[in-house]
């Protein structure tokens, strides 16, 4: 195992930049730019850009990360300092406790225990809770910084102030995920007046992968720009698989509980009791899982609308849960117990993901009553949600041509109350396997510019095998393509400094600060190189010295100012 | 050199659909499909699949394709039955009289020699002037049976008849590129209300690329699905070069004229002539090229319009014959010339694609005043070529955020009297160099949707390098995406036939029909196959044996139906 881990981003400085109200220091990092030289031998300074930051400590050179050890637990103090929660003496689920217990597992375990916090009795210890009772938290204001870059610097306006933050998450239409078992993780928010998030999968089946590998996932992951990064291991040892995970990634982490509840009872769907799930539950928010994917909207009366389906039920959370409602001839145990579920959930502030169980996967399925139906119900559970100051995401497709995706969009803001949503995607045609990351970026450009707040990536791989390192990566800059071109067209504060910056540095032919604004400067210096065959400075490959538009230019505007 | 090229697709039988008002045989590739077998055994046929195809006779096992003496030629008897036009005793151009004339060229000369069709004085003989008359051409009725597949069969109600290609092509709203000296070419058309093109662009530049290479990724480019093809070669040989790819390009071919004129003064801007750059349209002409983009729409006026922009001119024509202007002190030659421009083209009937030499290189730079200024001048020469009877194309951006996408359409729509849009893209964010293929789909997709016509692919070394064959096919296949992902979105009649086929494929567990069917089978089984670790007929490495939610489907529907 590879233990010490390190991001490099080329002409990068790693910066903390300071709260007004809280001692946070925010993670950004600065991208130091060349001078402009002008034929005439003029200097220009150009400014440095502040990009957005997923890499954690991992790319800060003060700080080795040894994933042996976990990250620093940036938020504990902040968590303590409350003092509206208390540390457990033991584990509070029977499995996690069998499974310490097991000494068959320290191979494979997780060598640092941390015991788990939970809210006092009786006290509402949420992110939205604080923030209905006007509070700002030091995790609000990290959000807010984040979120405005170089705004402030730059003199340019902006909506995002920490009060603003606060409302948003008061309101539910914005939700900051934040699990007080996982203080690794750096403040993000999700909701349609930020910048839209994107969301990376990772984890083993029962067929592939180990944790070393799926640590070195979340970890590229982090590299290449992923918001969150859900878990959704189904193999062996995935107690142990999360563990490391969680104490490794600076990001929130999702996963879908009842993956492992299931595996729990060896796949048999009949077997799976609310008394499994429940432990399951309690087990996941010890270990600092952020946000749980919960198919309580998918209902007995809905499955006889997916008979006519070309592709039935395309989500495994949701063919579970059909399953063990068609055996047990009962309502989904997911909506009859939602109540308790919130319950578990506000006590750690973890988030729910309202599962689509019934998103289309197929376009002929796209928009049909089933989906419609589940939506709606989404919408019931999110109020119920809001009641326990839990934060609301809903799920969303999955496959979709584009002439229907807004009114996707639509629905979920007329049913769900300004929850944020979050899809998969969509995929705009169903015909190109091995490049759904391109036909989903498609639609989720699109989606994410109505008012999407995060998107689920999708990789080339999808339908066909599990995201290798390398697919992680394609879907991840996939993705940051598709969350960025929405935050232009949104207008979001800042958003095209980047752009700019990378323009100028193109048109000036300073290609090490074009490659180093990019999304993936390892890729373009890659491909540029290939294609060198000589100095090139002014020119490249694709036109060849006396083709250069760029250089034409150039030689115009010297003759103009002459 | 490799001699014989085939191109074969698995379990596709190349089929040719005959006409009813002509003797034709319209290329088309029919997917077989295999059974589904329930889980009782029960069998059910499942119909094989239509889809268009631009492989041309690589394809067809009957014939045997030799580069160096090029494709059957498809469409001599017919230009040769209408009686207007006459085959030349020699070439027209001197410039390729005296290539023709030069032994040294003989070892990179393509072999065989076939001497030009011309107009007979005075006869329209475009497409556009047959239609305007009234003529239903064997070259209208292909396409029309071309644009529908199968819809016949299937009883999918069609707006697209012959008579419909026709008027639509009189009205100027479609443009079916066929030069009489391209009869190897298959047709095609390009309009609104076709199914969406998508365009690949090749040649080599002074830097790099042999004759052969290009020829190999012009047989790519077909084989994955490129409607049109431009040579945009800059280096030596271009004559020679074109010569090889036309011959052996079943697809129409467009080219920058410009760039050979720009050669023949070896680089020399200023050295550019009238008289060179006539003699090159008329060697291009005469050689087979289907359409030129001239840059006939930027304007003297213009220039001080673009001093301000991040990224200056981008487009290589645009930028030389800004800079010709500028040394001059004259107005653009192919604004002024334009009437002789099209009195030529219209005596081979290739068609004009209007260049926007001052698209915008950075998203900065959209919409501007100079773009718009000259998208104004595209639409006044579009009615000139219209007198002429040469089919018209409006060249469009570029970069552009996914906000001001939906104005360039309309503003085309009201300039250009409805004549086909034809986009580079649109790249929706600068910050990807290394991913442009997809920035640029996700822009593409959008404006196809919107009404372009064609849309031109950029692949992933755009901005970086010339693309390499495994770079045309990302760039096709990504932009197959686009255009196909438009016509579903548009309504196209039958487009969706293709992924419905797929669909029920992929939840019947059919993976050698989903992948046959798909845009890339070869990538998809690759990828598949990779994660195959055992016999996985009914699930796979994505979700393992307990987790397939295709699998519980079947398993409640089989549940259900007990």
């Amino acid at each position: 195992m590879k233990r010490v881990h390190k991001i490099t981003y080329p002409s990068s400085e790693k910066m903390y930049v300071g709260g007004k109200i809280h001692e946070i220091g925010v993670a950004m990092r600065r991208v130091a730019l060349t001078d402009t030289v002008s034929a005439t031998g003029e200097v220009t300074k150009n400014a440095s850009v502040m990009v957005y930051d997923t890499s954690g400590p991992y790319s800060d050179p003060a700080v080795e990360v040894d994933i042996t050890r976990g990250l620093g637990r940036l938020r504990s103090e902040w968590i303590e300092r409350r003092g509206d929660t208390e540390q457990l003496g033991e584990f509070s689920s029977e499995y996690c406790r069998a499974r310490l217990a097991d000494s068959s597992l320290d191979a494979i375990r997780f060598p640092v225990a941390n015991l788990p916090r939970r809210a006092r009795e009786g006290v509402a210890i949420t992110q939205m809770a604080y923030a209905r009772r006007g509070i700002v938290t030091p995790e609000m204001e990290y959000v807010a910084i984040r979120e405005n870059l170089q705004n402030e610097e730059l003199g340019i306006e902006t909506h995002i102030t920490p009060e603003f933050v606060r409302d948003e998450i008061a309101a539910g239409r914005a939700v900051l995920p934040a699990n007080i078992n996982h203080p690794e993780a750096e403040p993000m928010i999700i909701g349609s007046k930020f910048l839209v998030k994107i969301n990376t999968n990772i984890g083993n089946s029962a067929l592939s992968s180990g944790i070393d590998e799926e640590v070195e996932k979340a970890i590229r992951s982090c590299k290449w720009g992923g918001d969150t990064l859900m878990d959704l291991s189904t193999g062996d040892n995935i107690h142990e698989t999360r563990e490391w995970i969680v104490r490794n990634t600076p990001v929130p982490v999702g996963t879908v509980p009842l993956y492992q509840a299931l595996e729990k009872v060896d796949g048999r769907i009949a077997d799976l009791t609310w008394e499994i799930y429940r432990d399951t539950l309690i087990e996941q928010c010890e270990q600092g899982v952020d946000y749980f994917t919960i198919h309580a909207g998918l209902l007995r009366a809905h499955l006889p609308l997916t008979a006519g389906r070309v592709t039935g039920i395309v989500s495994r959370g949701g063919s579970i849960i059909a399953n063990w409602m068609t055996v047990h001839g009962a309502e989904n145990l997911f909506y009859t117990r939602f109540r308790e579920i919130c319950e578990i959930l506000a006590r750690y502030d973890v988030a729910v993901s309202l599962g689509d169980g019934l998103r289309p996967g197929s376009i002929a399925d796209a928009n049909d009553a089933a989906q419609m139906a589940e939506l709606s119900v989404l919408g019931e559970l999110t109020l119920i949600a809001w009641e326990y100051g839990v934060g609301v995401l809903i799920e969303g497709p999955g496959h979709v041509p584009m002439h229907k995706i807004g009114a996707n969009m639509e629905a979920e803001l007329a049913q769900c109350h300004g929850a944020p949503f979050y899809t998969l995607g969509p995929l705009v045609t169903d015909i190109a396997p091995g490049y759904d990351h391109i036909t989903s970026a498609i639609g989720a450009a699109q989606i994410a510019w109505g008012g999407t707040a995060m998107i689920c990536y999708v990789t080339p791989k999808e339908h066909l095998a599990l995201p290798d390192g390398e697919d992680v990566r394609a879907g991840v800059v996939a993705y940051k393509i598709a969350a960025h071109a929405a935050d232009v067209a949104k207008g979001h504060p800042g958003a095209q400094v980047r752009d700019d910056a990378l323009s100028r540095a193109r048109f000036d032919f300073r290609w090490r600060d074009q490659f180093n604004l990019s999304l993936d400067p390892e890729r373009a210096l890659e491909y540029y190189k290939a294609g060198r065959l000589g100095d090139e400075s002014d020119h490249c490959t694709m036109c060849g010295p006396n083709f250069c538009a760029m250089k034409l230019t150039h030689q115009l505007r010297d003759c103009a100012a002459e």
